[in-house]
């Protein structure tokens, strides 16, 4: 029973890790088999709310004088055997949780599980107020508005029910049953502070760890770095909001068709905290632009991301201009056609693993 | 870099499953590291509800014509190398999710982790309208309500602010914050139905498995068997409601601090499908008994396990009594002191883990 190609892999990977081959990366496939050092959850951050008045105990839930700790973020970590020494930290977007990472909705192995196969270590966060770290201190309704037909274009499938041409995502129906059961709700409101409050204390269980967001979790992406100085890069899958400029440098608001995107204004002492780390800013396939002629053709779904690709290159602009490096790869231009909202998901998912590792190497982060 | 410890662990272990060795268990220290062979997540069950009307894509977030996909139970599993035949399927209680399995409050491995090391698969499961599995067919309100005092005395920790004199919990106030911070709302009502619905759709992708409830998830636990032959075995801690009788075999309601507690009448073919597979329930310490003489000197949290015990034995009688192999273990009563209404993540889990393990091996589930 004993594994030799494990034996095999596991002299390979000590090979590589003494760096005698340059550049190398153990291809996913080579071994099923996945060792994990050490796994586990924990809460990080948060606050507690208290209620005026005495505690009684004959009448146990009767609120007054007692206390609920909520806005914490919830955390499932994995560190593989010979981690590398940054971790990768995960934060979802609109309408997600730490799910968004794992297996795709068509049944392949996600983000989280590619990586570790890598030898980071892994933490998939779900932020304040939302999937496992639901315990909220301001209260919420919870609407079961039907809106799938929204998200499938906002997210790029197609318009609705038509698939755009080579879209990268399966076109199996199980696929997007699993794609819209994914999507859980927000338990409290949305707030861009509370989640990089949490974000700061989940990098205090983590240690210095590269940070990696996508579309709604970019703005409190860059929160977090503003704040922590444990986050030591960030990649941004699609950012959708949040994006931070100095007070005296705006660009514009920017209308759209799902409404006006606006920067956020902040102080020149903050906005210089992101020239500190590397940053590159992924967005797919199928977003107009003038270069591609599409502006006034697209439709709603596809608007809403017209804008935030130009925001985010004149944010990418900024932060260089103030002695950052950060970078922009609209996938396209660089030949990768068909990505939806969800790159780290798509079909192509594998590939933009490899653009991911190859810019982690590329920045010492690996 | 090769590592002896994991080719002799490897090697026991072939031994073990063999079965040269009879009743042999690999104590979870021996290896630090877990090999996994797979791991991922997938929705489970839900429906779909629609909108009347026409989607109109220029309007995207108006509701008409649009579906949602809700109600579906969210699982992640993992499947260790050389995994036992039944994989143990894990259904949470009110306010949880599936982190209850995970790390315990005070940091340690919770069943998961030790089970996995055992060489079970192992799913973990946030229920339709909880945690990662929020997005729910019906709206519903998210109160901030203050209750972690209730919960704390509901729990069996203690009297707030004081916990039990040997009570299995850590008295670390970072444990008693992660603790509450585990706890996560429902995103839609509470339904037993809707739950075991997903539970079977479960049990269709993980296949055959012993099911392992927590509290609330007591009854949802039996219905999944009622409705499902994938279940080979039922293990229930602390069952906090659901108890299903025949219809015309129904105890009296037992009135409680807490409530009345009634019986759940079935039909006589539903109630004897429970009859088919090996059950045992966990109850732990201090809860009032006629025998401790604690009745009516205990406070209302202790209340709601009096009548929950009593009622959980008439069940199991009524089990056995229509041919059943049904058994109800009071850890108090076998030497085990201290537990909380959380055994499986109190200070002595690894000692509740080995009574599980057991029985399972009792059973031939393992």
């Amino acid at each position: 029973m004993i594994n030799t190609s494990f034996i095999l892999r596991n002299t390979l990977i000590s090979i590589c890790l003494a760096g005698v081959i340059s550049g190398c990366s153990i291809t996913p496939h080579q071994s099923k088999t996945l060792t994990i050092a050490q796994q586990g959850n924990f809460a990080a951050g948060g606050k507690v709310i208290q209620n005026a008045g005495q505690f009684d105990d004959t009448q146990l839930f009767n609120p007054q004088g007692q206390t609920l700790h909520g806005d914490h973020a919830s955390v499932f970590y994995q560190i593989p055997e010979h981690a590398r020494p940054y971790p990768l930290v995960f934060l979802h977007g609109a309408g997600q949780s730490a799910k968004t990472w794992g297996t795709t909705p068509d049944g392949r192995e996600g983000f989280q599980m590619l990586f570790l196969r890598q030898h980071f270590s892994v933490y998939v966060v779900d932020q304040p107020r939302r999937g496992q770290a639901g315990q909220s201190t301001v209260a919420a309704e919870v609407l079961a508005t039907t809106n799938d037909q929204a998200w499938f274009n906002m997210f790029r499938l197609g318009q609705y029910p038509n698939f755009f041409k080579g879209v990268q995502f399966s076109q199996d129906s199980t696929a997007l049953n699993q794609y819209f059961r994914q999507m859980t709700p927000n338990t409290g409101a949305y707030d861009e502070q509370v989640i990089s409050d949490a974000m700061v204390e989940v990098l205090k269980k983590s240690g210095d760890a590269v940070l990696i967001t996508h579309s709604q979790g970019g703005g409190p992406g860059w929160w977090t770095a503003i704040k922590s100085n444990q986050v030591k890069g960030i990649v941004a899958y699609e950012p959708g909001s949040g994006f931070v400029f100095p007070e005296n440098e705006l660009p514009e608001p920017m209308p759209s068709a799902t409404g006006t995107l606006s920067p956020t204004p902040v102080k020149m002492t903050d906005f210089q905290k992101l020239t500190r780390v590397p940053i590159i800013i992924y967005y797919g396939d199928n977003i107009p632009t003038e270069k591609n002629g599409y502006a006034g053709q697209q439709n709603a779904g596809q608007d809403n991301w017209r804008v935030r690709l130009k925001m985010a290159q004149l944010w990418v602009d900024k932060i260089n201009q103030h002695g950052g490096k950060a970078q922009l790869v609209h996938l396209p231009d660089m030949g990768i056609y068909g990505n939806t909202h969800f790159p780290f998901s798509d079909l192509n998912s594998e590939q933009i693993a490899e653009q991911l590792s190859q810019w982690l190497h590329k920045n010492k982060l690996d």
